[in-house]
């Protein structure tokens, strides 16, 4: 069983929400470490009758904080707890829904990259329809070669293996358009490395193409896919805004029909069903949830860590990677 | 009256839903020119039963072509026609629904840039809550420098003030987070040229503000804007597309009366209610409407290339340009 370490002490919601989802993660059978105010921890802890074993840690890293800085000037932090507990293998993996930087930064530091990753990268999943995509990266490095990005293909294509359970996972390139010719520098040379790569590589997918099942994984720079990830965010949440106040028109009865269906839909598009992104090409397993996280989306990402500890997430990446 | 030229031949409808919009354009007494085959356009004309100035081109740029190529090899090509007559005075701006390369290289190519702008730029009008919002660079330019987002801001600002009808258009950086110190070293660079540039610059703006009304235009280059463009169009279609289906377990009754009122969901976010792309910092207007133009969309185009024409934008962005 992976044990994973989760930090009690990052998140809009924390501690609270953190300490309930990691509760309702032991009740399923999940080896859980809480790190972060023993105190607090145990406090709360207490009020779900709940006994989880607690890494003391007393500082935190704020969301605002510069997150190197943060990470070399406070070592008792929450988030470098979890990534040391991880370094010296008393966790295979950690999440955090505090500070998306302090937590990447912590990870890279501390626990460091596999052998042969230039770069880690940050892995969002998607919930389209069908099965769900990956896209990578979406943060961790906003200016990238050519050569990282024909990594983030192999990386991305056994987090589809791993999170989607596919055999054969379609990797694209995001591009402004179909033909090879197309995008900056960096996609053309980037075209003909990932041709090359030990994957599936379908060519180029463009931002309409997330949602319409072309590709497994979607591979471009952190900058351009931080900005398709919020993009399609912001615009779920327009059109689903739109359509309420549309329906508001409605006859009571008709109304009171629709809206479990549109729940449903907000449900299916936000980031709480998404559980988190993964922080791929580490010596170990690191999930960054949402820092809105509720207690469910901390149980999903948690349980999202435990997958990928135990189907080997980690060394899977570097025998690949090993094989280009 | 600024007289328009239109590209009869160009898109997935050509020419008939062209000739279409034309003349519903005509019938609101806008003065139009079509360019195209001259035996096609008089019969569809005819058709109507309405009589147009048509310019007669015998040649087309197709959607898969080199754009370049097409418009150096092919002088009588119908779009390079309407630049033609751009150029010379003979019309005041064109709008084609063909290729958006093509159009955007007999733009340059034919009507050339007006003085002090560096590079044109694609201005697309989305349709978001409260006041549309303009978004350029959406795939003019894929790789920029930092002076050139910072032109784009203050031509940006001026086809808000042109097209959304504000007094002063508040001008945000789209990037990763919203301190100043995010994103690329472009985005670093671009941030302070803004600030010094003559317009109301709020700062760093994220994909998921598209719709949230917090800045009156985006600046961006135009790889990151295209895959800004079609990830909202994706996300869009998704969501209502799950709403559909979640919604087809209704009953019958309760049905009927939803459908409309997503409908209207639909057409706000479809293409088609946007009238097109501009291409901003010509010599001339230019407007690039979608492929899949209806008569309809044809017709939005043609208004809105009319309105650029009548209040000078031509004339307003050089001036603006020539204070920074």
């Amino acid at each position: 069983m992976a044990r994973i370490a989760l930090d009690a002490m990052g998140g809009d919601n924390a501690p609270r929400e953190i300490v309930a989802g990691a509760v309702a993660a032991a009740e399923e059978g999940m080896d859980i470490v809480l790190v972060g105010d023993e105190v607090i921890c145990k406090d709360l802890l207490a009020e779900h009758g709940a006994t989880l074993p607690v890494v003391h840690a007393s500082e935190v890293i704020g969301m605002g904080e510069d997150a190197g800085k943060g990470v070399r000037e406070k070592p008792d932090a929450s988030v470098v707890r979890c990534a040391r507990l991880v370094r010296h293998g008393e966790a295979a993996g950690f999440v955090s829904a505090g500070s998306t930087g302090a937590a990447m930064a912590a990870a890279s530091v501390v626990i460091g990259r596999a052998r042969g990753v230039q770069r880690a990268a940050l892995a969002t999943i998607f919930p389209t329809p069908g099965n769900a995509t990956v896209v990578l990266d979406t943060g961790a490095n906003t200016e990238v070669k050519p050569d990282h990005l024909a990594q983030f293909g192999v990386m991305g294509a056994v987090v589809a293996e791993v999170y989607v359970g596919l055999d054969t996972p379609r990797v694209g390139l995001l591009n402004i358009g179909e033909e090879q010719a197309k995008g900056r520098s960096l996609e053309k040379t980037a075209f003909t490395m990932l041709e090359a790569a030990p994957i599936n590589f379908v060519g180029n997918i463009e931002g309409r193409d997330l949602a319409a099942g072309k590709a497994d994984v979607i591979v471009t720079d952190g900058f351009t896919g931080n900005v398709l990830l919020k993009t399609a965010e912001g615009a779920a949440f327009w059109v689903i805004g739109l359509a309420m106040e549309a329906l508001a028109t409605l006859e009571q009865t008709h109304l009171e029909a629709v809206l479990p269906a549109l729940r449903r839909v907000r449900h299916l598009t936000d980031s709480e069903s998404t559980g988190g992104a993964h922080l791929v090409g580490l010596k170990g397993v690191a999930v960054i949830a949402h820092g809105s996280s509720s207690g469910t989306a901390i149980l999903n990402a948690l349980t999202l860590a435990r997958t990928g500890a135990e189907q080997d997430l980690v060394g899977r990446v570097a025998s690949r990677l090993a094989a280009r």
